[in-house]
């Protein structure tokens, strides 16, 4: 105990109970390959399902599915359109949850980019597209807005740690 | 064309032919829920095969196919330690690269957070240990360290593009 104290009390994870979690909770949602390869081409613009099917080289059985779940779980918004002939077709968009999973992808993207293709070799890069600048992920203060040390970020009990741990190990 | 121009022009993904994809071969590592769950209990502190089947709720079969796959894709590292009989058993440890999808789980978690359990229902909370205050995931301007808007994010060719995509669309 010569360590400096934190000034939080660390929560130990592998105490608590398995529970409800909103990282788990998440993945039931759209936490397979195919679902999160669909929110990134809808995201980027790819709003059809023949160009969906193309672009992610994915069977139409698997899309069809996949579309239907993420539409059930109000992150995908169907709505029609007239094509060429007047026929009536579905494109997919994002709803604001949907939108939401922006940091998710950008995330997976960042990873991919340091640890499979490596510094120099990315074939994108992300600029906010009015400076043309790099920009990237960070933790940050809530409150000031300060860059935060992943190192530094502990759990702690939210608002309803009670009655979802009840008194629990703590 | 009387909107104002931005000053990157930017990348159409949708033209963009199927090609490597960071965020793709990310989610080939580990794109799939249960994975994903091992990687936040390991960050988490749950490091030994047993702890993790309690507090996953994972089948042993299936969680030995994972931890070989995250192992072989370098993002676990399993490592022999002497139980208190003196046998020597595994844990499961991150990797350097493994620390670095930090920012994939807190994606996740905010987003399960906001969207699945609301705002006030939060159990658990993503604090800085050494103030106490909440932190939450930022795109920031990687020269600055000023936040950009998610709406304001755009793709554009990185310094392996033309290796990607030849002269593609552009």
């Amino acid at each position: 105990m010569t360590e400096r104290p934190d000034s939080v009390p660390a929560i130990d994870w592998s105490d608590l109970p398995p529970g409800p979690c909103p990282v788990s909770s998440a993945l039931a949602l759209f936490g397979d390959r195919w679902s999160m390869l669909i929110i990134r081409d809808v995201m980027n613009g790819v709003h059809r399902f023949d160009d969906l099917v193309n672009h992610i080289e994915v069977s139409r059985a698997t899309l069809s599915a996949r579309l239907r779940k993420l539409t059930e779980a109000g992150v995908i918004v169907p709505s029609d359109y007239e094509d060429a002939h007047g026929r009536v077709r579905t494109e997919y968009r994002l709803s604001e949850s949907g939108w939401d999973l922006q940091n998710v992808l950008t995330a997976l993207r960042e990873w991919g980019d340091k640890h499979v293709f490596g510094e120099g070799n990315e074939p994108l890069r992300l600029v906010d597209k009015r400076s043309g600048r790099d920009v990237r992920l960070a933790v940050i203060d809530d409150a000031t807005g300060v860059e935060v040390s992943g190192s530094d970020i502990r759990l702690a009990p939210g608002p309803s740690f009670d009655n979802t741990y009840g008194s629990g190990p703590l």
